[in-house]
């Protein structure tokens, strides 16, 4: 099967934004094993945007869209593919009613041109969009299926994994599929990694094995091709085996959705144990990523996000002759907010971050140095140094990170 | 002058990379007051390749390749150009000692397939690679300028800023710029913004006025073709100005780079006040937002992430029978709370979130209600219902910017 995607949307020809639609989407058929052979992006314009349908249909067995599904003027793309295929739009009567509804909840009078979002081309399949309003569609003609989908990614996402996948794969002539299993490290670089498993990445051609770096963690995506989900699971299992008896140390979940948060969140749920965060240079980071996960309420008793050294000393009782001999930035201001924080919440476990995020030293310590503690009930407190590398963005988001891993690692002793 | 951008490269259609080359080289034309009407991404194959260059000859004044000119075999940006317009490929003696002198630096012996880096279309303006083996070249067939670029970002943009600017700007027939003015939205949907602006928008082409949303927020870019940055000024002042009367309530920043943690940061520091945060439902994402800033730190007093009702009765006074009668969901719990912590941390402003972020109900109250409180020195306190869509991320992302708002709406008052 061949495919194409066309963006649609003046404001990616200005630049404004990157077409990272394009990349998800690309990953995505990759897996289903089908060949994109071009990404077009043109603008809100009728002619141009149908000249493009043109030639994609000619060379294309698939082609989705993204984009200009909204309620605007310039949002014109199911108008366009409708115009080209000879169809007209109707309203889709489910799509109008959750928009209505979106409205009412919030108690806002809705504005005539919303009603335009729950406009489809006839005879389509509907993708409802769980994320916002405009719904998807797919729809065949001649010898080319078209599928239309929301431009911003937080629709768009949630609603490939859900109703465009499936709907791909029922288009699919043969039975292959490519099923993958994806290991999460934190802790070793990308290229440390890859050092590691370099016979293992070269050799392998079924199930093949793929690093990638994001946001302070490596990810290992190990894909096999198969006729069948258990068939393939059967190829990844001895490649996975032989991973994690040489890194194993550094995998801490399982999953593309995963995360150190989460990983934290339901081991603490098993244990039946809580935590509470006293942030320095974190902020309210740690704080923000527990909570971002429903259910954390039963693990997490709270946070203090003592930036100032005013919020150390009246919310965690740091004497200010440890601030001042010590520093905020320092081994025992860590230790002692560790442990305050967990007994001012009455939790199982205390874990503090203090550190310089930059961009300039603090008390004479270069940006980069955190220290990060974790009191736990009945255990001596542990205090770690790091000396974490990037800007402030890096700094705070491996600082996080580290923090959480350094629980898990605690919680995997026991 | 009409252009569209062509990146090469199996890897973008296997979205192991996003196009970013073609966000950045859209930005820079729109600069130049270059249209920019489509992007192209096509693989490393020559047919596809030349049929791409066959439809942007027909159509543009200007196509600009991004990739393709490395060692290997798979790069064929150039010989497929060549061929296209009938020219050969020549070496560049300049390239091909700068290619050699790079690996005597490195005292490697040089593999022959180097040499291919070398070869420019005859007659060809070159462009160096100050920062890699392959150099640019521009040449121009017919009624077309052919543009081609090496596809590392590394090497591309200092190139492009260098030495394709120039190139670029001797090529446009009268000196004209695109000007824009980024005007920052909160508390009105795209959908409401545009109704209220909709005869502007329709009516005006110089400037143009394009709404766009993101995050929760609507931005308003107005841009203006002019030959000077002053004229287009001119251009924008009364159109910005008849904007701002109609829904200038809502507007709170200018310029792309802002946010609402930003102005709210600035507007305290100009004000030498400070601000402390009591988090219920946004868990700490408003003291991560601030403290993502640098030099927050001279306006932020600190932080108490109150998940739970422990820490709201522990940390911030909430009295048993408040959360009992009233609920922690409530305007009473989110008065306290506003004004507890704004006490506790010795802070100007204290601000207090408590809602259901979801997936679940609470004390009986639904999904989305938000109460958002604001305590101020020698003000009365304010607190604010919300009921606000959308699911867990949208709902606390929503309630941390509702909470910032209503904070500058307050400072502007005074």
């Amino acid at each position: 099967m061949k495919a194409e995607i066309i963006g649609v949307g003046t404001e990616l020809l200005l630049g404004q934004i990157a077409n990272t639609n394009a990349q998800y989407l690309s990953q995505k058929l990759a897996e289903l094993g089908v060949n994109v052979y071009f990404h077009t992006v043109v603008g809100d314009n009728f002619e141009r945007l149908t000249q493009t349908i043109h030639d994609g249909a000619l060379r294309s067995d698939l082609i989705i869209f993204t984009g200009g599904l909204g309620p605007t003027q310039d949002d014109l793309t199911k108008e366009t593919v409708a115009a080209f295929i000879g169809k007209p739009l109707v309203t889709d009567a489910l799509a109008m009613q959750r928009i209505q509804e979106s409205f009412d909840r919030r108690g806002i009078v809705m504005t005539e041109n919303n009603r335009k979002q729950a406009l489809v081309i006839e005879g389509s399949a509907v993708f409802n969009n769980d994320h916002g309003m405009a719904p998807g569609m797919g729809i065949r003609h001649e010898d080319t299926t078209f599928i239309l989908l929301p431009g911003p990614p937080s629709e768009l996402y949630p609603m490939v994994e859900r109703y465009v996948i499936p709907y791909i794969q029922q288009l699919l002539p043969e039975k292959q599929l490519f099923h993958s299993r994806v290991l999460r490290f934190f802790g070793i670089g990308e290229s440390a990694l890859e050092t590691e498993l370099l016979d293992l990445i070269e050799q392998q051609t079924n199930p093949t094995i793929a690093p990638y770096a994001k946001e302070w963690e490596v990810t290992l995506r190990i894909t096999a091709k198969a006729e069948q989900v258990e068939e393939a699971e059967a190829l990844i299992a001895p490649v996975e085996a032989e991973i994690r008896k040489r890194v194993g140390q550094y995998l801490y979940g399982i999953g593309e959705e995963t995360s150190l948060q989460q990983v934290l969140l339901e081991t603490l749920r098993e244990r039946k144990e809580t935590v509470a965060f006293a942030e320095s240079c974190t902020g309210g980071l740690l704080s923000t990523l527990l909570t971002s996960l429903p259910g954390s309420s039963s693990v997490y008793q709270g946070g203090i996000s003592c930036y100032s050294n005013l919020a150390k000393q009246a919310l965690l009782q740091i004497p200010e002759s440890v601030l001042h001999t010590e520093g905020a930035v320092s081994a025992e201001t860590a230790k002692r907010l560790a442990e305050n924080v967990r007994l001012a919440l009455s939790a199982t476990h205390g874990i503090s971050v203090t550190g310089v995020a930059g961009p300039d030293a603090v008390e004479g310590k270069q940006v980069g140095l955190v220290y990060i503690g974790l009191a736990s009930e009945g255990k001596p407190t542990i205090v770690k140094e790091f000396q974490l590398a990037g800007r402030r963005r890096a700094i705070v988001g491996r600082a996080a990170k580290h923090a959480m891993f350094l629980a898990l690692q605690r919680l995997k002793e026991r």
